[in-house]
């Protein structure tokens, strides 16, 4: 990659992922990383020497964002189950018709990975229109050895041709296989002793995550695939009460998970575990809206408990085919009540720690990425309050307008 | 404008404004208007002559879309109160410090017709980058003769420099200015006499409007108002059984309007009434959604009584600074259980129909203006169910991509 230029912003209202600045600053960026902060009022013409100046005219500069949990590799889409069942059509006439879960394993299995990559690019463009520099992909659609990891090689490749970092998922345990299907245990074996050593082994995960829930897996068979990933060295998350509450969160936390995901049914002891292990709580309004769901995630004990929250659009054919980021910004206002400041934090600061990239992005702050967006406004208030608007003026991947 | 060249789309999945073709279609257009369409199994070397061809292949190709219900010229925004409301401030506390429609009010009224032109444009840009062809614009944040003028000004300034078509609506019975706090019936003496007659002599309104409802006016005041427009040729349209069972909606019907807007509170009386005089019902999902309405307009006796539904976004800065109208497609189906023949039908054909556009716009059939979408799907359903997605490939108005 060729060296960017230095380059200074100045006069740019800043939101840094944590918190707004309380004036006009100046952020400089140096082979593709923050180099340093100052106010405006306390910039010298020593500290602009070397940089090439871009004005950002008061407008707001923000981290590029983090979408920390997407299903964005799949085959079909379910557009025409959509419309059968607002026709009328029961879950029972559509499963019968091949819709749900397993019509999108079977398009997926059937898909070549070139299929698969040139159906995930204008879904992964979407969201890079809508301002995402980072993307977590998961897998959970091939649901046999080959298929898993041919999603991982799709995510692998979006990252690599794409200007976007994007880290990826082995979602293995994420519904049953048609080939398991009175054997949950001998799936969970498959997952444990097969997918994730070759997930690994290739390189092609970065974590393993696993969907914890009545319909699906059981905490202990969750637990099986958190010690098998820890084995292999993989971070772990979880699909976690997101229509009950099973105890999975503490489970995860308890595991070392970097985040469970949902949570609108959990509890006072499993915010507890969370906020004990430091892990993330990731929060899914797409899902909850598309589902019509009326059980709100315990916003005011994640908060009186500290625990971190982070936002994401979940985006998947079924039950969030939405690829829209800043959209969840509004949809955590209106829907669970978050502050514009906490749905901020939720897909920048708080969404690089659902991935463990606390350290790498999601904060302007000296040392991180220079992942930045620039913003038609100088509020960051109105990210979350508007729909489709303020318009994205520069999107920053490294250091350059990509 | 320069003349186009006859163009023929050939190909396309077609759905016309209120229905799906069977099969692929070409699509011909000559000086800016639809010239005839035929199956492309029908069609022949003869019917290709004279045209420059463009290749739809397969994509699906809209009536470009109606907003026919907004609020878009307006001072400031409320992305303050909007945080503040989060942070835990009462309405009483947002008040005592301003906020409110009456901010938006003052910020209208001490914007210039440039700054209120600068500030809608890329609001109504945005709206445009996601397929709108046709927009409603109303006034309303003036509430004196001079500033509901300037408003309507703006609007048709958008219309003439931007590539989309603007009809205008004068609301002066938008709410009651500080001026007349306790003179309705003086406002409304003032709506009737001065600006009605002011709007209409300088022709900068096609249609007047009123809110209807116990925070804003009565049934008997907007009857003054509908009989005023009447008497100057203006069409009608009604805020109407938004927040309570008025009787708004009848009584606009029986005004003759074209349309009564967001009605989540109507009856079956009223229901009727629109069923009789051939209203439409504009449904406003994003309103419903920002205030987090639970109660849901009648879609099933709007059916039954064959009641035209059309879709909008209500786009304003209290409640519904949304300005995406394919989101009202996807809450229209999630939230109203509309399916996505319904919602396109109200983005297009009805639409138009709530503009008295029908014989303009609005569907893909002979005679009509060549206002079109060409979207990278084979299936509209997916223009519903997906957020974010599908792109839009072309947008077209008057027969050239915009
Ligand atoms: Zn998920
Ligand atoms: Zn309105």
């Amino acid at each position: 990659m060729p060296q960017s230029p230095h380059r200074l912003w100045i006069d740019a209202t800043l939101f840094d992922g944590l918190d707004a600045a309380a004036e006009p600053m100046a952020v400089a960026v140096k082979d593709g990383r923050i180099d340093w902060l100052k106010p405006m009022r306390a910039l010298s013409e020593a500290d602009r020497a070397g940089f090439e100046l871009v004005d950002a005219e008061g407008r707001l500069l923000t981290p590029g964002l983090v979408d920390c949990h997407t299903h964005l590799v799949y085959g079909g889409n379910r557009a025409g189950e959509f419309e059968a069942r607002l026709e009328g059509k029961s879950y029972e006439e559509i499963a019968r018709a091949g819709g749900g879960i397993l019509s999108t394993v079977r398009a997926t299995r059937a898909a070549s990975e070139e299929e698969l990559f040139a159906a995930a690019r204008p879904r992964l463009e979407a969201l890079m229109a809508d301002g995402v520099t980072t993307v977590e992909i998961k897998s959970g659609y091939g649901l046999d050895l080959e298929n898993e990891l041919k999603m991982l090689r799709v995510a692998r490749r979006l990252g690599r041709e794409l200007k976007v970092r994007v880290v990826t998922t082995l979602l293995g345990a994420h519904a049953l296989p048609p080939e398991y299907k009175d054997d949950a245990d001998g799936y969970i074996e498959l997952v444990c002793q097969r997918m994730i050593p070759a997930a690994a082994a290739e390189g092609l995960a970065d974590a393993v995550d696993v969907f914890c829930e009545n319909i699906a897996f059981s905490v202990a068979q969750c637990e099986r695939v958190y010690a098998a990933a820890r084995a292999h060295g993989l971070a772990i998350k979880g699909h976690t009460e997101q229509l009950s509450n099973l105890g999975g969160s503490a489970a995860a936390a308890r595991a070392g998970a970097l985040s469970v995901d949902h949570v609108e049914y959990l509890d006072e002891a499993g915010v507890e575990a969370l906020a004990e292990a430091g892990t993330v709580a990731t929060l899914l309004p797409g899902a909850f809206y598309i589902l019509r769901e009326t059980k709100v995630p315990p916003i005011e004990l994640l908060r009186r408990h500290g625990v971190p929250m982070a936002l994401a659009t979940d985006a998947n054919p079924g039950t969030s085919p939405i690829f829209s980021l800043r959209l969840m910004l509004n949809m955590a206002c209106t829907l669970f009540r978050l502050t514009p400041v906490e749905a901020l934090r939720g897909v920048t600061a708080q969404g690089a720690r659902a991935l463990g990239l606390q350290r790498e992005c999601g904060r302007i702050v000296p040392g991180m990425a220079a992942d930045l967006c620039l913003w038609d406004t100088d509020n960051y208030a109105e990210l979350a309050y508007s729909v489709g608007l303020p318009r994205l003026v520069h999107r920053i991947v490294a250091g350059e307008p990509a």
